[in-house]
């Protein structure tokens, strides 16, 4: 073990957004982070800019939404689908679909359109605030395990790009974050796979428009006789045109091929007839080749992991890059986190591959199939029907094009809401090792909430100040796991929450199993994690707010979460007899309740009954200790 | 005519909320202001906090709201009433309610709470992105009119607080917002009448605080047999205490009365019992005596106005100082634009005091009211029946004490949205100089908007985005007239429609008159002020999105006003069957339509039938012209 070199716990390379998400949420949990990139400044111009309904969840969770939000971002709320009118006559629309559609249950149903380059800085100026500094231009020359200290087993050396001066320091992680051209993946040796054998040569133009096209603020995927194009709105006025210049399917493909600002001007002129077009100027305008590809591996040994375009690449087309980067780097810092903190076993790493690598071979599935039909020249809207009476009409229409249809399967998938983890410890299943009668599920038992898949919106009352809030949001991206305690009916409850309270204090309970070291001495104002960092507890009453009265209904320790109780009194569209909208989204009895623990990175991990006895605990105990490295439930556990 | 000395638009004397609002309106619509201030620095501690639901309107119109709102401001939603128990057992609860209750249509049913230093800052920003800094420490020493200059008719001179440097300009207004002590108010011989002979002296306490006190966390008024304090949360787990330690009722009144921190703290745990209450820190105290009183005149030639807490003092309670000041400033800020821009008569600069005035009346009747409830000994809950029960069922109590039944009657009042000015040349009335039939007025006539108030909020879908919005804030603080045209379904008013597009051409009307001098150079992306900076246009279908081609349904003056095209086609739950909703709550026909005309302060000015021929622009006409320098209308206005 050498004294002299500096130490981290984790050296992440490259400041786009897989990196920068994951040392926003290490540094925010007290990690010593160190970030470099090889380049000079933040992205300038282009690159990503759609950011899922999902995603803004997610960065709301961060207390970064509204940073986000102040440089007034386009919204989009709806796609045109504009198809060739016969004869020659040019385009016409064919179609509009909301972007994120009501059968999608989301806080903020549209995407959010902002240059990459504004993203990241909200991101750097958060890191800022907790102490870390991205280090630039630099790169990393090599890194290397080389079993001389246990504790930081990867020595990892960076330099300066015009290689001038040079670090070597230690670190218990090393994260890729580098993009499709990936050093550490290169050093690993990790194959990337081509699902998809067809490439493609696009071309993408920021500019500031003028044109009659009435849909230019709406995202837009135009075919016309003349090819196709796809229009994509952006904050102050810009619009960003994607067109696709080349194929592999083409007689004369050359993945080299390459096209001028003013060519890519004329043939947007002529696809977008019988309307016109002007620039008032180009922001920013690149051509490149981009094939599918996803890594074999996003890591070896636990210890080196990659993520983002490091491990997945594919068509710009639906905004997904960005977006599958953030939850990527969610995914592992928690993990992260709780391997660390001595929560989780170390195995339990495994699961960022197992889950992310899934999440990123369905977005390949989905944007082969979506590239296949956008390049492919459409048949006339004549061929398939009058579309568009239906779409105003607000029906869905008889007769779709192919695209239309895909379109609209796709829309979870989209949103980001799809992403659903398959079971494992994290995400209980029948097959689960914790085993106890008290564990619901769809269909046998009483939940709408799916283990692997995110928590359901909702919105209450919070007792304390009688605020309206969104209860998904109320336990920020702290690391916990979210015990979301919907308590029912106080007179139906009353000795089942006793009973809770009371296993949660038995020694053997994962409560006290993991109780903080310093519970004698936090702060009077900490809201989230009095007992421990493990867990956040939120308990919401089926009871007008007035009625709750705190100190009544709980007993000592659950009444610590004083922050966190919840009057379940505001009436929702959703469920508009229910008594309790939220426990009615939940899918739980509205007199009875029920427990659901959501993972700290939003996704629900298990849902339990709430019932007198040792039952609620025991079954919680037995989910958690399935995971964790201290022994929890035990001899009081009915298995 | 000097021609050394530095002319400008306004001098604005004070830099508290009343002038950072004029100013900061004046600067944007491009005036040249000199801001002088007496403090070395924004207010640091203590001082005003309360931003009323109207006031958050106002300042999400400024696009200032996310600057407030990233401060984590403190929400009222309930105000908790407790009274003393039978037999000295201290303090319970009779009742909570609504701050900004349902009966009140409020986008933002709460009062935000933060330090007044943090809101001074956030105008500052925006007064510097327009180029103006608040000259510290200075103040003014003179000002005359000595007709020397007819445009530019105040001569001021300013100095250093040290009195080392000085400054004479000109200008052709000068305005104080000098607060309570007004050297401007002084020189003028502008006498303060007060209404309520009774004065208090108050002790405020910001702190952190930890108490088992359940509603320390919402606005609470508490009577005990110890005496009474008003408890008020802050951001930063602060709460503000009010306690009165003196009134001039007192056998022993004392207006220069003092109190010590523990004396007030001490007094404090008293009243609270039986809960505890201690202090991790002080922020802030002050003892202060404070009289209602209000200025006899705001201005004596329109040249030198005063607004805020020099015109108006009373009580700290309901936290009216701010708001009002807020909109004092907003009130003279687009009166002093349109006067300079030639479009209202000079003498409509009157109807600042006449219209203000009433209101700063109207404060100190209910201030007088509520102050007196505060300070009397309460009668026990016993002796007027157990009110919480009601409360808490969602019920209101049948007894109530008068404090509760003030406080329920002032609702409106102290969200903002009860101010309500008198008819005059702005607010249409059957009395009103502009006559004709077209007009339409509750409750003759079929609207639910009253002139003189606040237009009702309601939410739409912006056509060219599809993006759901807030109608009411769809056209920013931009001092023009708003027209909210409200199109009804397009078959019924496609007639009516073309001939509003074509009268509104007509040389005579209001809209020829005010043009653009600069119309043909106005840039593509001019959203709001196309054609006048007198007014701008929105217009609402009775249809869903897709099915409004702005295009095909506008001529092309209104199609111009592209990004203010709507679809009233989002379902609302305060007029569940209604087809259109915003049409439904304006009160208007929803397949005829009508016209709001909005002052650009954001009070409804007149409401006007919208119908084939040329009546409606005769009405609109005839309404501007009663007030504007050109003449508009005339020989076709059918009068």
């Amino acid at each position: 073990m050498t004294s002299s070199i500096e130490k981290y716990d984790i050296v992440i390379v490259g400041a786009g957004p897989v990196g920068l998400l994951l040392s926003a949420c290490l540094a925010r949990w007290g990690y010593k982070v160190k970030q470099i990139d090889m380049r000079p400044e933040p992205t300038a111009t282009g690159r990503a800019d759609g950011i899922q309904p999902r995603s803004l969840d997610l960065l709301r969770n961060m207390g970064l939404k509204r940073d986000i939000m102040k440089h007034d971002p386009a919204k989009v709320y709806e796609v045109g689908f504009w198809d060739p009118m016969d004869g020659g006559k040019g385009i016409h629309r064919t179609g509009t679909w909301a972007s994120c559609p009501k059968f999608i249950d989301a806080r903020y149903p549209f995407t959010t359109l902002l240059h990459q380059g504004l993203i990241e800085r909200v991101f750097i100026a958060d890191l800022e605030k907790n102490g870390v500094q991205v280090q630039r231009p630099y790169r990393i020359t090599g890194f290397k395990q080389d079993g001389k200290d246990s504790e930081y087993p990867v020595e990892v050396s960076i330099s300066h790009v015009n290689g001038d001066e040079s670090e070597t320091m230690r670190a218990k992680y090393l994260f890729s974050g580098e993009g499709a051209r990936s050093f550490i993946r290169e050093q690993l040796g990790v194959k990337i796979t081509h699902k998809d054998p067809i490439a493609h040569v696009w071309g993408v133009m920021d500019g500031v428009v003028r044109t009659d096209f009435p849909d230019i603020k709406m995202k837009c995927t135009i075919h016309s006789d003349a090819g196709s194009i796809m229009v994509i709105p952006r904050e102050d006025h810009m619009v960003r045109l994607y067109i696709q210049i080349a194929s592999s399917t083409d007689p004369d493909w050359d993945p080299r091929k390459q096209a001028t600002t003013e060519e890519v001007q004329e043939a947007a002129k002529k696809i977008l007839k019988p309307y016109y077009i002007e620039w008032d100027r180009v922001e920013w305008f690149s051509v490149y080749p981009i094939g599918q590809g996803i890594a074999d591996r996003y890591t070896l040994d636990e210890r080196v992991f990659m993520g983002g375009d490091c491990c997945h690449t594919h068509s710009p087309k639906a905004g997904q890059g960005m977006n599958t980067a953030f939850l990527d780097a969610v995914n592992l810092a928690w993990k992260i986190h709780h391997v660390e903190s001595g929560f989780a076993e170390r195995s339990l790493l495994k699961s960022y591959e197992s889950e992310r690598k899934l999440i990123a071979e369905n977005l390949l599935n989905f944007d082969a199939a979506y590239a296949k039909l956008f390049s492919s020249r459409q048949i006339s809207a004549g061929e398939v029907g009058h579309v568009d009476k239906h779409a105003a009409s607000g029906q869905q229409p008889q007769e779709e094009n192919e695209f239309i249809k895909m379109f609209k399967a796709s829309c979870e998938f989209t949103s980001g809401y799809g992403v659903a983890y398959n079971p494992n410890l994290f995400n209980w299943s029948e097959e689960h090792p914790a085993k106890h009668d008290y564990f619901l599920s769809e269909p046998k038992r009483t939940t709408t909430q799916r283990t692997g898949r995110i928590l359901t919106p909702s919105t209450v009352t919070r007792v304390a100040d009688a605020n309206v809030v969104h209860l998904e949001q109320e336990i920020p991206l702290n690391g916990s796991f979210r015990l979301f305690v919907f308590a029912g009916k106080p007179s139906v409850t009353r000795k089942a929450i006793t009973d809770l309270a009371s296993n949660l204090r038995k020694k053997s309970s994962f409560y006290s199993a993991y109780m903080r070291k310093d519970v004698d001495s936090v702060s009077y104002h900490e809201r989230h994690n009095p007992h421990s960092h493990f867990f956040t507890i939120a308990i919401i009453f089926n009871a007008q707010r007035p009625k709750i009265e705190i100190g009544d209904l709980l007993p000592e320790i659950l009444a610590r979460y004083n922050d966190h109780v919840y009057a379940d009194d505001i009436w929702d569209q959703r469920v508009p007899d229910a008594q309790a909208a939220a426990h009615a989204k939940m899918g739980l009895d509205q007199e009875k309740g029920g427990i659901v623990v959501v993972r700290p990175d939003g996704y629900v991990g298990c849902v339990v009954k709430l019932a007198e006895g040792s039952g609620t605990v025991d079954a919680l105990n037995a989910y958690f200790g399935s995971f964790v490295v201290k022994k929890v439930g035990g001899e009081t556990a009915q298995l």
